[in-house]
């Protein structure tokens, strides 16, 4: 793999950069970040091997765009008009549609594959860049058909070498689907947490009362404002839909616990029970 | 420890028999459940010792309740009909109130320890049982004056053995409290399994696009109902103040988005970054 740049040092970003280590140990690291205490850091962990600038794309066999979504959407053409005819570009973005169709017609739209890594943990920066967090991880990959295709086979390659299960998916499909099984997790985890927050004026009453339940169903809430905000804006409309479904029953539970109709409760429970078979696959 | 009583030898029940075995290695431990398959269970698993029935509680020293908050709330009174002065009874559930009202005037309420252990898996039965579930966890003693000094001592220094921290509180502060740090958080992840069922009618695409961010905000929806509709019953005032609360601050990020009021929405997750902080004890 030749030069590897890639723009964004954080959480993915490094992740992908250490992995690209690990498969192709001779490829240069190159990164680039706006913030340069990032970069610095990144260049002492280890995890890029030179800082660049964007003006150096057209030596690049492969970048890797993992920046905010709203970065991403500014980022992306500038991106696409420095690098070379044989630069392939993936982003990691976790909204899509937006992404696309700022460069659905660049003269280099077939250089850039448009993927989402479901991976991730609640930690941000270069030193939460970790080996192999996308070992047996899915890539869902959109509008495929609008990469060239020696390109894709090199970035799809490389994804395999990881560990990746790769799935195809319109970017309007993905974005409808991601705010139900991702983006809605991470409201309700923060909604969590600020009711709480709010409500146990001592802290110490929520930390000796806090079992592993609490800490799993809050655990989203320590994830980094920077990166939620521009997803829920750029994906707004289906985020709103999500809410309002989670909305209505929260009513309805609230409902039946109201009438005392516990039947319909326990039957609501039983019935989400199955999420449990569904996650292990044994649909 | 003289002879143990555990009553529902399931998860919890049957953790602390496995506790008790390795702290008391030559106590002989009863189980009596009215689920005749899980005691043979328990029994083939050497959870308990020996099957036995409610009319030989005089002969225990320590009589451990660990059945639904509503089975718990009928049986306890029959429990202490049946102890001997000398045996010392504590119960798990997690509401507290009802509870110790079923009881406050029973002539053996002194015998009587009520307990809340915080810990516990989404598993259930007794071949969920596990050694050293309550090591580090913290256990919530409420009203711990209305028991007898002699005996809260052997049961306290029973749970201190098996490495959990101790807090003492008034069971109507524990209800409002747990409803908050605990039920809320059951009821978050049944309706969030609940919305995605409903809307990923292609379950393959929920499998695919879970991260562990969704696997943990759903983990609690595995819980058993048969175990937590009781308690959303018994804790219904303060649960309905949670989801209201909760509630509401959905509704309010949701207009956040819809007004494109993205300061504030930022603000509202920074702030509950600060949930990370409390949970380690970094207040």
């Amino acid at each position: 793999m030749k030069n590897v740049f890639v723009i964004g040092v954080g959480l993915i970003g490094g992740s992908f950069a250490l992995d690209i280590k690990s498969v192709y140990p001779d490829t240069i690291i190159y990164g680039i970040d706006v913030n340069k205490s990032h970069l610095e850091e990144a260049l002492d962990l280890g995890v890029i091997d030179k800082k660049a600038s964007l003006d150096q794309l057209a030596e690049a066999g492969l970048v890797i765009l993992a920046v905010p979504v709203d970065k991403a959407i500014d980022l992306l053409p500038i991106v696409l008009d420095n690098i070379s005819d044989d630069t392939v570009v993936f982003d990691v973005g976790s909204t899509k549609q937006n992404i696309c169709k700022a460069v659905n017609k660049h003269p280099k739209r077939r250089n850039y594959l448009s993927a989402h890594p479901i991976a991730g943990t609640e930690f941000s920066g270069p030193k939460a860049a970790v080996k192999g967090l996308f070992k047996g991880k899915t890539n869902i990959i959109c509008e495929v058909e609008n990469t060239a295709f020696k390109l894709q086979e090199r970035v799809l390659s490389f994804f395999q070498s990881i560990g990746m299960r790769i799935r195809y998916m319109s970017s309007e499909a993905h974005d409808q689907h991601i705010a139900y099984v991702s983006h809605l997790s991470h409201i309700s985890s923060f909604m969590l947490g600020k009711t709480v927050m709010d409500k146990e004026k001592n802290e110490r009453d929520i930390f000796d009362m806090a079992g592993s339940g609490f800490e799993s169903t809050v655990r989203l809430a320590k994830s980094s404002p920077e990166m939620w905000t521009p997803i829920f804006r750029l994906n707004k409309l289906n985020v709103i839909e999500t809410l309002d479904e989670y909305i209505n029953n929260l009513k309805q539970f609230k409902n039946y616990l109201e009438n005392d109709d516990y039947d319909s409760l326990f039957n609501e429970m039983k019935k989400t029970n199955h999420i449990k078979d569904i996650l292990n696959g044994l649909t």
